[in-house]
């Protein structure tokens, strides 16, 4: 008993493997070709449970354990195409599958990097595709570069076929580099492959023209890269080099990190304790995150994003990105290295990822976390005897990096020792780009580099957040705070402003009112604070930011339902995590994603509830984000509201920092 | 000539006396009790002369520089009323007053400290307030304590008196520390004091009751602190003491600081140049700002803030503070130490201050300067290849803090290594509370700890920015991302937005709106860039937080005109610096502030303009925030947009960090 994993764990490569096997066994004499393995985890009651005695300290070796399951997708190839795409559950104490079936074909397996080198073999192998590189006058040592893309916001009569698009762009090979940026060479070619056939089924050559050109048509002329200019980035390529004035800053932990982790994965760091679990799906995810042992949050991770462009000439309405649910994640996350991802000293997470045969690997640093200084973190001076207090604001950092083909996303999930939590995603990598003709500006995007139209898009994000405020009935109240007219009775010099608070009776979507200060508490109104009387919550503020602007009868928006609302309430339903649906790839309506959860007006008064916040970033590019953009970041607040009787950090020590040192700033 | 000091430099010590002795020569005979003396700054026409000489490397010991000039404000004692608060200016070179003015007795002068000491001497002469004191049963070692407060707020029958208030608190001295925490013992009486007189004139006796209880009268008991509790802070004298578990984090830059301080205040670091003042009314001020030696802003500061408190009880609508207007800012900046209100090398600025005599002292350390590291600054990975380059972020501050009785502001203006300018403030501190009965909660505040109701309020801030986009001749666009209809001929598939620009053709107040994503660009029109084709700018994203919620009619609403809008942009004029107008103490209606610039209706259009953003803070007091808060962080930022060809940091180096270590975290 004492061997089976902990609940909260990520599958270990043995048991990967084990659900594989068990997945093989099943289907004897078919060839297979696995896309995701990764834990289902138990039913919450039943984590609840076993949390419960384990944090009472009554886990023993015959403590009996939720069963440990994966979550096994997969096709079986050369069957019926309706019998192709499997999902099945594997019990590994039985080894055994306990659940399967075939995927309804309305839905796409998200996809695998197999894929996507089926379609630059194909674009190789098209004819068509060659034919039409060849009216392009290429320059001299250029070579042409497949980017593959999903196929996004399809149009109905796609059908069910399931299709990849690449943007097609050329690389400068003259000086033997293999990193020389090939995004500023943008083709006007998008060729489109059918994954089942590996066959290009069409090539669509893009307009290239600006304002008051026609929206589609071929446009430019066969030197399409004349007018193009190189933008390095890699430092042995870039013009000018590096700069030479910026001096080291290192951070040094003599004494080693103030964080232990045990049990593989469990974290405790100035009274927070959680742990922490990496899946192809979300990435870095983080369970029972407990404050002094009081329970905050059963779950926090990053649920679905989504990258729309705005760029209104067909097909760039397929520009439509789901990070997270269109498969990319595991295949895009970044092997962190030492010094150059973190500072200090860090702690670095393996996880598990599996090939097309099923087999898994350890993949290196996935997750990386380590603590950070940032800044005052409180202070006060009494000024009548001088004496000044002030402490530093440490915080613990959990990170993990993405790639998703031109783009980067850093998401740190950061603790404070206020007991505060910071969900913060930071933006960088280049901006997409599109060819556009010489002398030309376009009013959906901007002229990054000669020949280079990067096209206004957006980002939105959705971190789902499954609260446990000391305990899993909780409930959501809407607080704002509201002008009062003066009155003799009530207001007579017009200070008061109203404090209103308005509980959420029904799951729904919400929206942030910044200028109301608009915040919503998760309360547990079965307990009160001793001191203020109210029910021991913790306050989100919903970042204001700018919601998804595509029409909502476009299929960028309905298969994003997701990002119509700031803040969304549901009641807790195993196995429901992700915003977008299970099914982003190749979606048309969102299925199964928050929205329909929120529809069920289930009651969330005093309930188990999920929060989901939305925030997002609406990117019209500056030149200054070329050739690679510095980050964008964006925050979401998570901060304990009466949860506890004083400041947690009142007790922080106000030591001096040693290595400090003065300087007059003249001798540089 | 060469003596002179640079017109961008505050004044020294001697120039400061000097200042002073021109006043005192020309008042002989006359009692004089000093205010303030510094730097009024040259007419920026000459300054601008002098800056373009400097910048083309054509300033010799013959350049004529502008004349050194010394605003001084000061009263005549002993003489009427109406010609007692004077201001004049000294030109230091002549050493002689050229302008003199008795300032209207409507307006009230800055605070000076001797008035609060004044304060506290009153309330100690005043029977009528120790008789009040004595109804009291102060605990046993109890001592009272008087807390001066501007009289914020004034009603009309007030008058022209300058008044100041006390809020009063008990103090433990049992313990023999002085540094016990008097605020959790709020008494609830205000004495008002006539500055002129030095009297007590008034006691308010402030009602203790809470929801459902009379807005004014007695209803305490005797033993009013009989239900308070102690709450201290200073780490000798926690409950528990301090954690232990926090190991150090040190910030080492083993070869020196990345900047250079030369000529007193010019600062140089990463492209950037600019040079730094401090003077008593807005603390550090930052002039010439550039990047590669092209001009961004010509001067960047903390204009004005207002913190109005919501408790409709009389007297408390008087509670509302300026912090850099009613006069605290000189005598409330903190002088920071090493190693606690920074990590890593430090420079520090001295500050000129004076007393009630006019005799100036260097006060050490009020600005520090260093470099900080926050995270990733860009990152692309070739998934191809597997080469991922990364590059941190590293950025210099600027840092003041202000201590304002209970309350402590820190600011910091942050410049990136990608050009862009943040204005942070943090606030922290302990929060204003008033005595409450036991087992009453009430709407307008929350009950922090036993007895001590921390009330509500806000915090507005206005950031003045005075820009120079390549130049004087600017113009303000608001920008806004708009959603279009789907249709078949402009935006056939829905996806399309608009992105929206609208000149600011006269001076106006303007408010954020997020949900547009509305950025304002302040451009330079006159110069393209050569990539885009768009004008030059710089953007300001205004911080979409809750203005003031006071009811337009109070007289909190009408002395803080400027923070009814967002983002105020009007046409530059001389001396123009702070948002709530020159006079704040005691206002009843802001006068020459920004509200009145922006109604004269100047064309902003290609001209001379100023930017001023406002954001705020509405603080209704969590249990966390007690006894000391953790900060609250507000951010404006400031970015380049297409005033580049590039990325500025693209050629930020990417080496690794030296200091950083790996650790299993299993053996801590």
């Amino acid at each position: 008993m004492a061997s089976i994993p902990h609940p909260l764990s990520a599958l270990s490569v043995d048991e990967t493997n084990a659900a594989r096997d068990a997945v093989v066994a099943a289907h004897e004499g078919s060839v297979l070709q696995f896309r995701l393995i990764y834990l289902l985890e138990p039913p919450k009651a039943e984590v609840v449970a076993f949390l419960e005695l384990e944090h009472a300290g009554k886990v023993t070796a015959e403590t009996p354990r939720p069963a440990r399951t994966a979550q096994v997708s997969y096709d079986v190839i050369g069957g019926k195409k309706s019998a192709e795409y499997h999902e099945s559950i594997v019990d590994l104490r039985e080894g055994k599958i306990v659940g399967t079936k075939a995927v309804d074909t309305k839905h796409q397996a998200s996809l695998i990097i197999a894929e996507f080198d089926d379609l630059a073999q194909a674009c190789k192998e098209s004819t068509e595709f060659q034919d039409k590189i060849k009216e392009i006058e290429l320059p001299d040592k250029f070579e042409v570069v497949v980017e593959p893309w999903p196929y996004g916001a399809p149009e109905s009569d796609d059908g069910e076929n399931r299709y990849f698009q690449a943007l097609i762009f050329a690389r400068d090979t003259s000086s033997g580099n293999p990193d020389t940026n090939f995004y500023a060479f943008p083709l006007p070619l998008i060729p489109v492959m059918d994954a089942r056939t590996k066959k290009i089924v069409r090539i669509d050559e893009l307009a290239t023209g600006g304002k008051g050109d026609p929206l589609s048509g071929k446009t430019h002329k066969p030197a399409v890269l004349e007018h193009c200019a190189a933008a390095e980035y890699v430092p042995e390529l870039l013009a000018g080099g590096t700069r030479d004035d910026l001096k080291p800053l290192t951070v040094v932990q003599p004494d080693g990190p103030s964080f232990s982790v045990t049990d593989g994965n469990l974290i405790k760091w100035q009274k927070w304790s959680m742990r922490a679990t990496f899946n192809p799906r979300e990435g870095a995810v983080i369970h029972d995150i407990r404050f002094e042992g009081r329970s905050v949050l059963y779950r926090l991770s990053m649920s679905d994003m989504t990258v729309p462009y705005a760029d209104p000439r067909a097909p760039f309405h397929r520009k439509q990105a789901f990070d997270f649910g269109d498969g990319g994640l595991g295949n895009a996350v970044n092997n962190l290295t030492l010094g150059c991802d973190c500072l200090g000293v860090i702690k670095y997470f393996d996880g598990v990822l599996t090939d097309a045969s099923g087999t898994a690997q350890s993949t290196k640093n996935v997750i990386c976390l380590h603590e950070q200084d940032n800044g005052i973190g409180w202070k006060h001076t009494n000024w009548r005897t001088g004496r000044a207090v002030v402490t530093r604001r440490r915080e613990l950092v959990l990170q993990f990096i993405i790639t998703l083909a031109n783009y980067e996303y850093v998401f740190n999930f950061k603790f404070d020792q206020a007991a505060g939590i910071t969900v913060e995603s930071r933006a960088t990598g280049i901006v997409s780009v599109v060819n556009i003709d010489p002398g030309k500006t376009a009013p959906w995007g901007n002229v990054v580099s000669p020949g280079a139209l990067a096209q206004n898009h957006q980002h939105v994000f959705c971190v789902r957040i499954d609260p446990a405020i000391d305990g899993h009935q909780n409930t959501v109240v809407q607080e704002e705070s509201l002008p009062v007219r003066m009155d003799k009775r009530t207001n007579p010099n017009g200070n008061f402003y109203e404090v209103r608070q308005t509980p959420i009776t029904t799951s729904v979507g919400l929206d942030a009112a910044p200028f109301n200060n608009r915040v919503f508490k998760i309360q547990n109104t079965n307990k009160l604070n001793s001191i203020s009387g109210k029910p021991v919550a913790y306050k989100i503020t919903p970042p204001a930011t700018q919601l998804l602007l595509a029409d909502p009868g476009s299929t960028q928006a309905k298969r994003a339902l997701f990002a119509k609302h700031h803040l969304w309430v549901t009641k807790y339903k195993d196995e429901e995590l992700y915003a977008g649906g299970r099914y982003t790839l190749m979606s048309k309506h969102e299925i199964d994603g928050v929205s329909d959860a929120a529809a069920r007006n289930d009651d969330v008064l005093n309930e188990d509830v999920v929060v989901w916040s939305v925030f997002g970033l609406t990117h019209n590019p500056r030149i200054e984000d070329w050739p690679v953009m510095p980050v964008e970041i964006m925050e979401l607040h998570i901060t304990p509201s009466d949860f506890f009787t004083r400041n947690p950090a009142i007790d922080v020590p106000s030591d001096k920092d040693i290595g400090s040192k003065a300087t007059n700033g003249c001798c540089n």
